[in-house]
């Protein structure tokens, strides 16, 4: 445990903690959207790295909310796993995927930022 | 598949999506501060449903957000346990406990709107 | 908490939750199989499916080991998804589908077995 | 994805992920348990880390039945918890504890030669 906030709006984390929620549900939604598509052969390094991504983030979501030891390695692995996702996303002209690549950056920044 | 929003944020299930991450973090916090209590010997049942309440709701957001077809009973089921968590909650005068039991009602709520 | 086996070992949901690993595993690698094979157009739904019963096969496996009161309506969703899984995977003729379709029946007939 | 396995018996990955799902049942099982003592104060690092473990174990197995990319990271990373897990667990005299550290040790030391 590091301290003891009384309620979770006043832990240290509740940015990253919703930035990495919203990355989460961005990649399932993602993840579901390319697997509608015409041809999700040329998706299917995408829906590969949406389903890492969503998992670490919910991942490092519920570690943050623990005030667990472990969070800043945890987000670490957050960060770099959601940069590999926005990237293979930000390739792929789909409105799903540009969202999903917007909010994979944003995640990987606030962990960024969360360890410093 | 249900329908094809073509961003998370167009879908039916935005909402209750954000309803579930906030719940689902709310009982981690909870959990880990009902730990740091003097005496978590009373804590022990609220400790076991934040940690049941969590995992589901982390669950019912991922299948919504995948517009799963089996949407309906996660969510009806997320319900059932939220509401077993608030009742439990409730009942500590803890402020991470009443905030729990308020987070669990919400998304209990929005679970029961969204499958009616 | 239902009673108080002194290791895993003892515990009434052993077999359970061997078998709900196993079908996690097995519907997770298949959903990685299936994104691979020369059409994944066609496995869409297998993939879907796959994600949606890995997962509350993993939450299963999780209820199940902390001795939860609501582990027989996690169960029983649980046996349904799985069993929707297993219709859908049977249909394909990859050997990863057919393993899966198997995995999932047994997960399925044991978490029925254990709830009656 | 790294390779094509036909089956997940075929994998490199099987006995690793088998030792990840039975840490993350231990330390499931481990955590309520320790909740169920007389005096669960004197647990309350033990009951947080093997949320930890519990959860990296779980995504550790999920990421190698899909083959991930990430699948190092990802193990070194449930390793390293699971040894912090093992190294608390082993400090305490209750069964669960002893055969949770164990379990934690024996995940770790899989991790560390998958990784190798």
């Amino acid at each position: 445990m590091l301290d003891a906030p009384t309620i979770l709006d006043e832990s240290r984390y509740s940015h990253c903690i919703a930035a990495c929620n919203a990355c989460a549900a961005t990649c399932d939604f993602c993840a579901a959207a390319c697997l509608r598509e015409p041809d999700p052969r040329h998706m299917a390094k995408c829906i590969a790295l949406d389903m890492d991504c969503a998992d670490i983030c919910r991942l490092a979501a519920a570690t943050m909310a623990r005030e667990s030891p472990h969070v800043n390695y945890v987000c670490e692995l957050c960060a770099r796993i959601c940069e590999s996702c926005a990237q293979e996303c930000i390739s792929h002209a789909a409105d799903h995927c540009q969202d999903c690549a917007e909010a994979c950056k944003r995640c990987a920044s606030l962990c960024r930022d969360m360890i410093a």
